[in-house]
């Protein structure tokens, strides 16, 4: 298979120009960029920019709004209520977030639940947003229904992913993302794509029978991790980022792959926690460095040369790629270049 | 292997009069012998009344004191720093979870840490407080290490468990409580005082191989649930109950099973929502009803009778164990019977 090597600004500057001819604000079209090309960076190419061609015809349909509107549903001690408006999810969930962290401040713990939003890109995307202000970020979402009930055979809930970046002193922050299926849907999309086989295990057809190939998966159902505890794990993401926000769940939320008529409503929830206010930001630091190097120097099993911090393989695939560009897969480039072509804005 | 069959009332007041003689006021003694009463009576065997005798070696020894006390460190807006003062966990996460429960009616949200406590049962025993209150209850706590990061063979985390308690409106309410481990290691412990085998895939041997000797998975490392996954949900659960409480983490944690000279330093957290904040209650309980329906009727992989909700098999069991009375193991019961006949209680 092909692969075009990209530079992350020139990528980033070309998918902001997109968003921003299809109307959305510049600095709404620079987080929805910088989001996608994070993710491409990170090697987490299914959240990456092969997004751009279903964010943008959402947009051009007008299921979207191109220009983000959060609204405050209530604004407690410890929580805040937001409507997301049906804006792009990524912008609606920076904003949440950084009002969360702000909040956080005095609250010491805020949590926050948002309604009537879409697709928020990669969960780790916001809660990394913490880390700096030396908080703790926690981000989940609900997601169109993928996943059938330990079981079932018939999807039900998503493969709802989830969040958590936990700052570090010397060492890389610990940042864990995923989804709650044995991997995330969009792998099984882009293999599609692309036109790969995926593992056994990942997925069964809609008769419950095992199956290799992703189009047979995707009318099926996805496993979700580990079992009955992981559909418990789904479950209890279904019910804060959709039941409890007052967005949809389960089935009732719109699939943002072939539904074009109606917003997707989808929920997320957040949590910021302000380290200092529950013991001095140096201890929990050094402390987190004690955990992290421990883990590193762990005596290995046989075969394994490394064993890894979450967010550890994402990071070093990150600066390998900042120094050497982003390789992009033959179908999302050629849905880039024409839409690039379509909408006057150089690619390449 | 034969079995005794109780009734939960005479098993709850005789391990309730085990600790008052113990030294444990009367109030505390109720809520230790019926968090480890209703473990039995939902099939949760391991942490039932088979915790008696080592509960009691720590309070007779002096390394756990018998009378609760429980400080606050810090009282904000969102949140509670509280320190357990090496306490039983069992009345330490009851008194913080009503603190967390009252401070949600004003605060929405409340995250709650705890230093300085010890091995607090079940954790659905805590979040299962939340529910009349119409509230979402959540529990997590750190445990000694007994399971090795991804890849390693040495262990570092323990099983760290966790549950969420979600109210429903006529159905029953999802309860959902796992070990992140692929089972609690105190199924391990149970077989092995039991003198029974475990399946394999539960755990592996110090030098890495598979076991079904629950003497040698003890030795050994038990297995996260989900694989990297599962480590990963079991180190967020060690960093947020131990290092972001100030309590200890990872091995640094006493073990309660061998280490008689030291405190354990457990760490816990627990989060209260109040559902009423965010949606009307009777919105929220009837999504939940849907919810439940919807799974309990959806279609079924081939083989299974019955899609099951988080807390409706130990909900059953329950059922049946009032109605019935309690069966516990040969060793169990002979363990109890050798101390009512020490502390001269009446047990049979």
């Amino acid at each position: 298979m092909s692969e075009t090597i990209i530079e992350r600004s020139r990528l980033s500057s070309f998918v902001a120009a997109v968003f921003v001819k299809a109307g959305v604000p510049e600095d709404e079209a620079a987080l929805i960029a910088e989001s996608l090309t994070e993710a491409d960076l990170t090697g987490v190419e299914s959240h990456g920019v092969s997004r751009v061609p279903i964010y943008l015809k959402r947009i051009e349909l007008g299921i979207v709004n191109a220009v983000a509107k959060l609204d405050i549903v209530a604004d407690l001690p410890g929580a805040l209520v937001l409507d997301g408006c049906n804006s792009m999810g990524i912008v609606t969930g920076v904003r949440a977030m950084d009002m969360a962290i702000d909040k956080a401040e005095t609250s010491g713990s805020v949590f926050v639940t948002v309604r009537n939003s879409n697709h928020f890109g990669t969960a780790a995307f916001f809660t990394q947003r913490a880390l700096a202000r030396g908080m703790i970020g926690y981000a989940g979402s609900n997601a169109p229904s993928t996943m059938a009930p330990w079981g079932g055979i018939k999807p039900y809930m998503g493969t709802n992913p989830f969040s958590i970046a936990f700052p570090a002193g010397k060492e890389q922050p610990i940042v864990m993302d995923m989804a709650t299926s044995v991997v995330a849907q969009g792998k099984i999309i882009l293999a599609g794509k692309e036109g790969k086989p995926i593992p056994f295990g990942w997925a069964i057809s809609k008769e419950g029978d095992p199956t290799d190939d992703p189009k047979t998966a995707l009318e099926g159902t996805v496993l979700p991790f580990g079992g009955p505890k992981g559909y418990a794990v789904s479950l209890m993401l279904d019910v804060l980022s959709g039941v409890l926000s007052g967005a949809a769940f389960g089935p009732y939320l719109c699939n943002m792959w072939n539904d074009f008529k109606n917003p997707q409503n989808v929920g997320h929830y957040f949590t910021v926690l302000d380290v200092k206010k529950f013991l001095p930001l140096d201890e929990f630091k050094q402390k987190m460095d004690t955990m992290i190097r421990d883990i590193k120097t762990s005596p290995r099993a046989k075969g394994v040369e490394e064993i890894f911090l979450p967010g550890e393989l994402e990071y070093r695939k990150r600066e390998k790629r900042l120094a050497e560009g982003i390789p992009l897969g033959q179908k999302t480039f050629s849905d880039l270049a024409e839409i690039g072509a379509r909408m006057n804005i150089h690619f390449s």
